[in-house]
């Protein structure tokens, strides 16, 4: 299975520049799973309510249509993040589409910092879509930091996760060695690059866009500060074997009777 | 709060002399919170349930005498590993001590490979200890995998983990930065050297003993092949603060409503 990220670098609410930036790095790029960063299209640093609910749309709209075209491109199954409106409320939310079907959702669960003043919290369950036989699992950056965000992914029978990111602390590249070798799943870690300067905030994002073994291995980390693109081949077997050993097994052997969670 | 660990090299089955090499390497060492490796004083790699059983003692047996001995002389609270009997069960057990007093055991929840020939696994919940102000929970070894574990200790109140270990694979160290950073807890992981080669077995434990830090930065790191004792100054609070910035809170930002665990 050849799966893949795109490291972008959009300029704040320029989605037409910003499609049109990702359209030329995936050119001539053909894939099964391509993962697109957080937000990838409008920028990250709002600093209103009412500046995110301008770039929101519905499930349908431009986002939904641009990914649909790039997905019957590269023939790839495409997850990427966008601002998702409902009613009077937004959601940082990431989709999954295939050719012209729109699979699925995800609203962020844990939001991370200013977040929580403009978008409501995810309040649906962590779910996963099959496609093409595989099954994909969606988290958005900042709940990598929550074990449990993987381990549902995970036990809901996710082979690889699809974690769009706008990264800027240190900590989750190295995280996801774990969090895959505790699940036995991969992960697709797509993060974007570049300085957003907005009102009183200013965010370095991180880059080292970075897809993960089951087994902890780091098999693509891209540059911390340069557009990237990167496909590489996985055989998903590996994931849905959850045995270390003769002993073992990481989902057998959880012990729930005995936690305090 | 002086914590630390004994990075020893056990000889299979000399319990006396393992004592020994212990008292030796602690020797004017004073501290408030001491681990010891698992198993620490047996050595590892039984080839029956009847030779663990040889070596198993009661809560209140030859291991526990010593572990007071220890703890009067360096001031500190024990924490180390033992083969505990039970009637005709055997556990694969840690017991915290602190001067002339058993504070309590744990008995490994997650047995590891051929453990699950001779040890019972653990039947009681993942607990904690509260001795002079410090909240201190204890797991063992593979334990580790399980973001349940140190999860579970650190909602329970743990300040630090008690990491008893005799690792053998390369991960552990690695991933004790993310255990402590999506808890905000500290974690003393005291492994052991040296190789035993037994029946169809061979191990070679990987010392590499580690103190890690709320905020996942390693604090001591011991070398690989040499026996080592370290003690370090740690501030306990900062595991009791598990805000990450004004808005999001490691614990309080969990949405068990919407985990499939």
């Amino acid at each position: 299975m050849k799966v893949g990220y795109v490291q972008n670098s959009p300029l704040f609410g320029e989605k037409e520049k910003n499609f049109a930036q990702i359209e030329k790095l995936i050119d001539n790029i053909q894939a099964d799973l391509i993962v697109l960063p957080e937000l990838f299209a409008t920028g990250y640093t709002f600093i209103s309510k009412e500046e995110a609910l301008n770039l929101a749309e519905k499930i349908n709209g431009d986002t939904s249509i641009f990914l649909q075209q790039i997905s019957q491109k590269t023939g790839a199954i495409i997850v990427g993040g966008f601002v998702e409106k409902e009613g009077s409320k937004i959601y940082n939310s990431s989709m999954m589409i295939f050719k012209e079907k729109i699979i699925g959702t995800y609203r962020k669960i844990h939001l991370y910092n200013k977040e929580k003043m403009w978008f409501s919290p995810g309040n649906k369950q962590f779910m996963i879509y099959e496609v093409n036989n595989v099954k994909i699992g969606i988290m958005i950056c900042f709940d990598w930091i929550f074990p449990e965000s993987a381990r549902s992914l995970a036990l809901l029978g996710a082979d690889i996760i699809a974690h769009s990111a706008n990264l800027v602390l240190p900590y989750c590249q190295n995280a996801m060695k774990t969090r895959c070798l505790e699940n036995h799943v991969f992960a697709i870690t797509a993060n974007r690059i570049g300085t957003e300067e907005r009102g009183k905030d200013k965010f370095i994002f991180t880059g080292a866009s970075q897809i993960t073994a089951f087994d902890g291995e780091v098999l693509s980390s891209a540059p911390v500060s340069e557009v990237f693109v990167d496909i590489i081949d996985i055989d998903i077997k590996a994931a849905r074997n959850k045995s270390l050993n003769e002993f073992n097994n990481l989902f057998k052997d959880r012990r729930q009777e005995l936690y305090k969670l």
